[in-house]
C-alpha cells in the first residue's frame, strides 16, 4: 500500500517544487513527481543497483540501458565522475526537455544534480533519496557539486530538482552507519532552529529515529524539511547569510573529510562531530550553556557518532583546511554558531583564542 | 584618451548589468565595471597574452601568477581546460567574492564564465571581448559551457557576468579572418530583428566595419548588442523559444563545426554559412523572396566568409549531426528560419523536402 503521508511545497519562484514524504511512494513515483511521458534516465550507485532500483525501474518501465550505475561511495564525487555521467548522458541523446532522476543518497544526488544543471545549460531532474541523510538535507534546496583534492563542493551549481519523492520503506535497509550519519544532520536542525525539537530528540525520539519506528521518521523527516525549505526559501543562492545557517558544523566537517580523504568518515559523522565542536565553542564563547553544550555532545554520541577527530589530526590541520571553506570571506573565516541553542548565526566576529581552546580540547 | 561612447543595460532582474563600449576603455575598466578593493584574476589566451595582456594587467594591478593563459583557439573549449582552470581558481585560494575577469574572444568568455558558474556554486565575472564576435554577441546574455565530441556548447551553466567592457581599440590588431567571422554574428542580427540594419550593412557599412572604421564599428556593436540585450531580456533561460532566434545559421554553422572537429573552421565562419544556408531553406519554403536569399549570400561573402561547406560533407553528415542540436524537442529538429527577412522564426513546422533540398544544393 502507498500511503501518501505529506507533501511540502519548496516556494523558490520559478522554481517551487513540492517534497512527497511517505511510505511505498516508489511505486507511484511516475504520478508524484509528474513523470508521465517523459523521456527520463536514472542515476543510481552499485549499492541500490543490487537492492531497490528494480522496484524503480519497474515503476518508471525503464531498461537496464537506460540507467548509469557508479561506484557507491563518497569517492565518486568528483569531477571525473561528472564526465562520465555527461558523456553517458550525450551518449544517450538526451534533449532538453529529457528528466533526470537522481537515486540514491547525497553522493547521488550531489553528482546527478550537477550533470542535469550543465547538460545543454540544464534540465529538469526529480531527487528520489535514498538515506537518512538525503532524505532530509542533501536533496533539498538545489545545491548539487562535486568534491575537488582542496575541498568538498569546492565546484558545482545551485540548480533545483522538479520534485523530491521520499520513500520512508527505503530506510529499512539502510545500514545503522548510515542511519545514524543521517541523524546528525537531524539534531543539526535542532540545534539551528528549533530547540523544541532538539529536546523532543532527547526524549526519546532520537532512539525511535535509529530503530527506524514508522511514525518517528516519517514525523522527523517532515519536520527538517520543513526547516530546510523555510531557510531555502529565504536565500535560494546563498547571498543573504541566511542559508549558510545550515552549514552548520560542516566546516569543522569538512576539514575531518577532507583530512581523511573522503574514505574514512561518513559525511554525516563528520557533521556530527563538527556540532559538538561548534556547541562547544559556543559554549566557551559564553553563547550557549556549558550544559547545552553537554546535551549536545551527549546526543550525537547517543546517535552512534564520533564525537572526537581522527587520531593524528592537529589544530594546524583544522587551520589549514578550514581556510578553504566556502564561506571565508575577505581572507576571514567564519563560523556557524549558536546563540542561543536553537537559533545558530554566521559571524567572523569571535575570540580566535577560544576557537584554539576548542580545537586543543578535541585534538587532545 | 579613454572615450566612454555607450553603455547599454541589460535588464535582467537580480543579474543587471552594463556593457560598456567605447575606444580605449581597458584602461578605466576598474571604475567601469566597479572592480576596485575587488581581489581579480585574469583568464586569457596565448595570443592575447602576447599582444594586449600587459596592458590590462597594468590597468587591473595584476602579478603574471594571477593570470591563467590557455592555448588560443576553440580546442580549448573543454571539460578538460574547464578542470585546469578550476584547479588554479582553488589553488590561488579564492573566495566567493573574488571576480574572475574572462579577457579574450568566445572561447575565453565561455570557458571563464563556465568556471566562474562553478567555482564554489559561482562567482562574479566580467567579460572583457576582444574579438568583434566576442562584443557583438558570445559575451553579452550569460551562455557559457564548453564543448564535447558529440557537439558545441553541448555542457554549460547560464552565468550572467558583472559588466562587460567593449574595448572597440582591440578590434585594430584583430586579423581579417576573426573580424570576418564577427561580421557573420552581424549580419545575423539584421536578418533575424532588423532588416534596415541589414539594409545599411549592404549599402556599405558591412565594407567600413571590415575595415574598422571607427565610427562604423561603434555603431554596429551598439546595435547588435542592443538586439541582443532585449531578446536576453525576455527570455534569460532559453524557455520561450525567443532566445533560441538568436540560434539563426548556427544549426548548420554547429554541424560543419563539429564535422571539422573544431580545428578548421572559425566558429563565425560556420555561422556565416549556416545564414545562408537558413535563408535558401526559407526561400524554399516561401517564407522569403529568392532575391533575399540572395542578398544574404551575396552579404555573407562579401564579409569575406565562406558559402559553401567543407568539402566531402554530405547531406547525411548534416542530418547525423544536427540531430544533437540543443534545440531538437520530442525527437524533432527545429530550426530558426526567416520569415519574412528581418524576423526570425522557431519551426518544426517545415517541408523535410525543401531541407533536403538545401542540404542537397549546398552539398553539391
Amino acid at each position: 500500500m502507498s500511503a501518501l503521508l505529506h507533501q511540502l511545497p519548496v516556494s523558490l519562484g520559478r522554481a517551487a517544487y513540492d517534497i512527497h514524504i511517505g511510505s511505498g511512494l516508489i511505486r507511484n513515483i511516475q504520478q508524484l513527481a509528474g513523470l508521465q511521458g517523459r523521456v527520463l534516465r536514472v542515476v543510481t550507485d552499485s549499492h541500490l543497483a543490487a537492492l531497490h532500483l528494480p522496484a524503480l525501474q519497474a515503476a518508471l518501465g525503464l531498461e537496464a540501458g537506460q540507467v548509469f550505475v557508479i561506484p557507491a561511495g563518497e569517492p565518486s564525487k568528483t569531477w571525473a565522475s561528472a564526465e562520465q555521467v555527461l558523456d553517458w548522458m550525450l551518449g544517450q541523446k538526451l534533449s532538453r526537455d529529457a528528466l533526470l532522476v537522481a537515486f540514491g543518497g547525497g553522493v547521488i544526488g550531489d553528482l546527478a544534480g550537477f550533470c542535469a544543471a550543465l547538460y545543454q545549460r540544464g534540465i529538469g531532474f526529480v531527487q528520489v533519496p535514498t538515506t537518512l541523510l538525503a532524505m532530509v538535507d542533501s536533496s533539498v534546496g538545489g545545491k548539487t557539486g562535486v568534491n575537488h583534492a582542496r575541498g568538498k563542493n569546492l565546484i558545482g551549481a545551485f540548480h533545483q530538482p522538479q520534485a523530491v519523492v521520499a520513500d520512508l520503506q527505503l530506510l529499512k535497509t539502510l545500514p545503522a552507519r548510515e542511519l545514524a550519519a543521517g541523524a546528525a544532520e537531524v539534531i543539526k536542525y535542532g540545534l539551528l532552529a528549533d530547540a523544541a525539537f532538539f529536546a523532543e530528540l532527547e526524549d526519546g525520539a532520537i532512539d525511535r529515529l535509529m530503530a527506524v519506528d514508522a511514525a518517528t521518521t516519517a514525523a522527523v523527516v517532515q519536520r527538517c524539511c520543513a526547516i530546510k525549505a523555510a531557510i531555502v526559501a529565504e536565500d535560494e543562492f546563498e547571498t543573504t547569510g541566511r542559508r549558510a545557517l545550515l552549514n552548520l558544523g560542516h566546516t569543522f566537517g569538512h576539514a575531518v573529510e577532507t583530512y581523511t580523504g573522503y574514505t574514512e568518515w561518513l559525511h554525516g559523522e563528520a557533521v556530527g562531530l563538527g556540532l559538538v565542536m561548534a556547541a562547544d565553542l559556543s559554549a566557551r564563547l559564553g553563547w550557549i550553556t556549558a550544559e547545552d553544550a553537554r546535551r549536545c555532545e551527549a546526543l550525537v554520541a547517543r546517535a552512534g557518532l564520533p564525537v572526537r577527530p581522527p587520531r593524528g589530526m592537529t589544530p594546524s590541520d583544522f587551520h589549514r583546511l578550514m581556510a578553504g571553506d566556502k564561506k571565508v570571506a575577505a581572507g576571514q573565516l567564519r563560523l556557524v554558531l549558536l546563540k542561543p541553542l536553537g537559533t545558530a548565526v554566521l559571524t567572523a566576529d569571535f575570540d580566535p583564542q577560544q576557537l584554539e581552546a576548542t580545537l586543543a580540547h578535541f585534538c587532545a
